[in-house]
């Protein structure tokens, strides 16, 4: 199959492309490089030396004898994408191009704006590249489970059945989105919704939970195929950073009181839930959504777990209750369906000890590299101003979310 | 009260700083004539001969001895709105600053990023500047009935009740937006409950209608008061083109069956409506909701309604079935619910024959200048696309619009 992977420098992406090029799959990525640019900007670099692109795809060449086309440019170039598409004619475009980081949306109206701007006019143009070169091709979008936020009610995947006033139909499920970031996913979500009902295209909606690990099955092969790796207070993601915090000594940083609930996956099963969706596309027509994770975690269980692994292999662990510098509740129901994806058969990698120590020791390896100065959190979803401390009005209605 | 009124030069914005002014409110305009150049680029024109703003505004300093402020630039530009606001310093922003109409973003990708684009990061700007700068001003948004589509349920006030699975909260009711218009206005709607929720910030959107009408009290008073009027098939509402179809001769534009059911209200009582929600402003962090129409009636019916009152006046009126450029259902449930700004106040002028005949008598007087080329429809929803005719499946999920 045609595959086409939008942000396949990433640290999803890249693992994407290498699992479907292992596949036998036809591979082209496109990828801007903007991440390692974000990264860089905010003080920090991933942890794991990562090669640059065509190193890595020269070197999977080598090691495979599989070729992975590559496409430098923007989705916000509208034009760019049309002649990727004309030219790749990909049977699925898998897209992770996007501005993925709440902090980084909520620090300044120029990095707001940027998020917005970048991840809904560049999912904007690939609709209309999909319908205007290859409108039989299946969309496969990361959208995120900070999507939903935290309603007191079970969060179905994608839709929810509603009875009201003795009628009922089927409907998008409400959302209430963790950070303008999250907004940005949502304006995606009804975007795509709306293509699929209108001009008859088929998509993918994949709400991921936060994702955690070091290596996949093929990045393990050779030092220039690993995929970064962020641990900072922007970019990272949180049990990657508290076993990073762990192997360096810094303690834990648990927002609050941590009884944020989210749900978690390991980013092996973010490529088996992708190979699933690709192995078995939306009909034409149809804008399926799946929640994609596999197990729901609080955040101090998480902290608890990493102390318990790390201080089994030795090492000292603190764990430390930060002002939580986000607008999100602490204590709330949570409860995601996620059944569909198991549903077509994914086996879930379960986190425990075991699972921690092994992504402790390849952290340790490159422990050398992180910086120290990037962990804390900086980025406050209010900012400080003496007008707002009377308010908000909690209206009941939840808010938002761990990083993903 | 302060007021500032974002898209001050248009069919509605004129006309609601007048109101304000005349009730004695310090009034600043914003614009930047976009709309005057859309229209000119899609071949039509204002059916009224509408003065410059500065004019407008110099008439209306002549007539009423109150001063309008004016600031010429667009919303996309945040530094610019910043200074706006720190200026102005607005108890009230008025926000009609956005590109309105549904065929104007469905004709190619050029207009649908425009579209996106001035909409969203306009308004996300715009919630910036408010939280630096007057974050105790009510923001008062221009949404539209056409963010919630045609589901099978009744369509509340922006929020719905649910109970699911033994348990229950009250979320953002569902919306299916029913064009890339309409979906900028969903997208907006998300950021701005965000910002409610997050910052304090107060809001109501006004989920408003399909709006008819010429004339306001105030526009009345002078030739250079008057407000545009627009009638083409991309910046034109329905009833106002049926109005002047009628006036000039050429056949009553039905899409399909006409079995389009919408809200709809005049626009004198938009004008009620704004004011109502600036004298009874949200609270800090309410992101209140009204549906701002006043009656409900299908195309055909419309079209009836025009064609006798036109011919009680001696016209002879002829209704013509197009086919649908749209993609959206003919026949369908459609029940909206529009009771809070009854609740404040508001007495509808309710429409009926001696309605439209007095439409119809003010459009007489410019009828000379209509450009009868731009009325029939040309932009479609789906492009000509041979693989597009076997889709989309119908999921059953309803789509799409009047224009508004």
């Amino acid at each position: 199959m045609r595959v086409l992977i939008l942000g396949g420098d990433g640290y999803l992406g890249w693992p994407t492309a290498l699992r479907f090029s292992a596949g036998g799959h036809e591979v082209s990525v496109l990828d801007n490089f903007i991440r390692r640019r974000w990264v860089e900007g905010v003080g920090s670099d991933s942890l794991t030396p990562i090669a640059d692109l065509q190193t890595r795809i020269a070197a999977w060449s080598e090691l495979s004898g599989n070729e992975i086309a590559s496409y430098v440019g923007s989705v916000a170039d509208g034009e760019f994408l049309d002649r990727v598409l004309a030219e790749t004619r990909p049977e699925a475009v898998i897209h992770y191009g996007q501005q993925a980081s709440a902090p980084y949306s909520m620090a300044s109206r120029e990095q707001a704006v940027e998020t917005q701007y970048g991840n809904v006019i560049g999912n904007l143009n690939l609709l209309f590249a999909i319908r205007d070169h290859v409108p039989d091709c299946h969309l496969v979008k990361l959208g995120t489970m900070g999507e939903y936020g935290q309603p007191n009610i079970d969060i179905e995947e994608g839709y929810i059945r509603i009875e009201h006033k003795g009628r009922s139909d089927t409907l998008p499920f409400p959302k209430l989105p963790a950070s303008l970031y999250h907004c940005s996913k949502v304006h995606d979500s009804t975007n795509i919704h709306f293509a699929c009902r209108t001009w008859g295209l088929r998509a993918t909606d994949l709400n991921q939970g936060v994702v955690y690990g070091v290596e996949t099955e093929e990045t393990c092969d050779d030092e220039r195929l690993i995929t970064r790796f962020d641990y900072d207070e922007v970019f990272g993601t949180v049990l990657n950073r508290f076993c990073l915090q762990a192997v360096i000594g810094h303690p834990l940083t648990v927002y609050g009181s941590g009884g944020q609930t989210r749900g978690f996956l390991n980013i092996r099963d973010t490529l088996r839930c992708i190979e699933l969706a690709v192995e078995n596309p939306a009909e034409r027509g149809e804008f399926r959504v799946f929640n994609q994770f596999t197990e729901q975690f609080s955040v101090i269980d998480l902290a608890h777990l990493v102390k318990h692994s790390a201080e089994h292999l030795g090492y000292s662990v603190e764990i430390q209750h930060l002002d939580n510098p986000r607008v999100e509740k602490e204590e709330h129901y949570y409860n995601a369906i996620h059944t569909k994806l198991l549903d077509l058969g994914l086996q879930p990698t379960l986190l425990g000890e075991e699972l921690v120590e092994s992504m402790i020791h390849a952290i340790e390896r490159h422990k050398g590299r992180a910086i120290e100065g990037a962990i804390d959190p900086r980025t406050r979803w209010r900012p400080a101003e003496p007008e707002l401390d009377t308010v908000p009005v909690d209206d009941g209605q939840p808010d938002l979310a761990l990083q993903d």
